[in-house]
């Protein structure tokens, strides 16, 4: 059984998710239900939603545009005002369908509307899987800064249906392998064999990895909800990897990156820091890079491009009196925080990947 | 003394709130201090917080345009991005100074600001004493809708001092009477007589009366702090209030309302449809309508703008299922919550207050 029970923000991953979605709903009595979606959930995965599921009463669908640009404070507003003129009350509830920008943006708009209703998330994109389903953070971008508004605030509950994966487009789903990668990577060399060895073709190993990826989060965030200490590895090749993001979606010379293509860049370049800082064995350390390389193509960087980057860390929300923290490891599964990285450094790690 | 400590959203009302206010900011070892004021507190209350305390690095001061009509999103993404310009990061303290308006949106930003940062706030105008300084809710407005966007999410602790008063403009300080007068219209008649009889030239006993309304405040919040029943309460003559405010502040033909003044209409309004449909005693309610109008003169009120009032009230935040809900009492201090008031009641309350 693959289900993980809490007071908020319990987890199904198995076909009990449709019958406790009936059931919660029924309970709730919501006034009126707001699906959010976006033009691909829309178009893909709704139709599946509303076979699995006979609502009471139809509910009203909200659509956004797609895609990490519109994850900000106008699409919010705009949310907000489609809830209002349709007439959304306390009671109401909203099901946000769709990857990590819906679940985090629509569990955002949920937890601010009248100062918070009640709201259920269905991933659907392997990423928002296994990284935006557990653990309660949401929010929207500022400007090109991730991830910088929002409350930490747990759904009702999470729907992990696999057949949404069918849907996804193969970037997509490489993206989300790179969340699964860092899952090994600061929890468990084994796990990382795993991720790495497995056969795409094969649903039911999928599933499996899936559910233990959201086991290992969840582990994560329940021993440290308030993000003292190891829930700060869960960012784990992000300073890096956001810094990339913000940037490749700034410039206009760079196609705009999926955030897994990013934090695949972001992994190579803080195991590299890992082992110059804290010894990292060498030859894990060349096969991590390997392996990543492997999914993720190698990205132009230049000087110009570095430069960028790292005036854009200076906005990292784990920074500390204007300092730059970064989370390194010793070892798979064995971790330190607040590691300072002095810039050289990082342009030696830039070279590596360049040169790898 | 007058404190009420609680692990978060404490009130300091005496001389040790300043005392307190230095340890705190010394234990907490802020990586930076930012006061959000507007225009007024900038000019008429900053230079006073300067001088009670000397911070150990200057703060920066933020400046937002003031009234009512700024307390929106857009008002919160000018903060937001001068927070993240100006180098906050998740160690960042911001203490709001202002009236109502800076503390609720300065507590929504702040609790927002890479999903929450801490926050203090020191209330400044008489209103903000008694009304926003306690029980957590912070919040903008969204168009003309009061407060529809916001979280609940008490500050560090409350600093009162009513040395602040000396600077308010007098319509804001009879602005703050009104939401007095209001708890002593659900709390006890005995507070009501009080506030009806004080004497505004007596600086000892506005200070009592304000501490006593805060007390009041608290425990109604203490007891229901979900707003379930009893906090409800809090919102007597605020369902039309509101309503009242929104219509004044975009009809062009309409001088803006401030708060108070509308809430008095609206309690006049809500104490005629208590004698209506609860039976409030018919004395009391001539004396009470007689009290608030010798504060709050009569606003002329047409047909045609009780037609756009009674549209506005759809929008309110304890509508259920699409019916508006209104808090009504029996007498002083004894409520019912989720009162249906038929429309041509409501007309014909309008009538009362027109023709008293």
């Amino acid at each position: 059984m693959r289900k993980i029970i809490k007071e908020r923000g319990s987890v199904y991953c198995d076909n009990s998710g449709w019958e406790i979605l009936k059931e919660k709903a029924n309970k709730l009595q919501p006034s009126k239900i707001f699906i959010i979606t976006d033009k691909n959930t829309h178009e893909f995965c709704l139709p599946y939603l509303l076979k699995k599921i006979k609502f009471d009463s139809n509910p009203e669908i909200l659509i956004i545009s797609e895609g990490e640009i519109h994850k900000n404070i106008q699409t919010c507003t705009i949310l907000w005002e489609q809830l209002s003129q349709k007439g959304a009350d306390r009671k109401s509830l909203i099901i946000n369908l769709g990857g990590g920008v819906i679940t985090d943006l629509g569990g955002f708009v949920a937890s601010t509307f009248m100062r918070g209703i009640e709201f259920i998330n269905i991933p659907t994109s392997l990423l928002a899987m296994v990284d935006a389903s557990v653990g309660g953070k949401n929010g929207v971008d500022l400007g090109i800064l991730k991830n910088q508004i929002g409350v930490i605030n747990n759904p009702l509950f999470v729907l992990i249906d696999i057949d949404f994966l069918r849907t996804l487009p193969k970037p997509h789903f490489t993206s989300g392998i790179a969340e699964m990668l860092k899952h090994g990577l600061i929890y468990s060399e084994d796990y990382w064999l795993k991720v790495k060895n497995f056969d795409e073709r094969n649903q039911k190993e999928i599933e499996t990895l899936i559910w233990e990826s959201i086991k290992i989060k969840n582990e994560i965030v329940t021993n440290d909800p308030f993000e003292n200490s190891l829930r700060k590895t869960l960012n784990y090749g992000h300073t890096l990897g956001h810094a990339i993001e913000s940037h490749f979606l700034i410039s206009t010379e760079k196609k705009t990156l999926l955030h897994g293509e990013a934090v695949a860049i972001g992994m190579i370049l803080s195991t590299f820091l890992s082992h110059e800082i804290l010894g990292f064995p060498h030859q894990k350390h060349r096969n991590i890079t390997d392996t990543i390389l492997q999914e993720f193509p190698k990205q132009t960087i230049s000087e110009k491009d570095i430069e960028a980057i790292i005036k854009l860390l200076i906005f990292d929300k784990k920074n500390n009196n204007g300092k730059v923290m970064f989370v390194l490891l010793n070892d798979f599964g064995s971790y330190k925080i607040d590691c300072e990285v002095p810039n050289p450094l990082i342009y030696k790690a830039f070279d590596y990947y360049k040169n790898f």
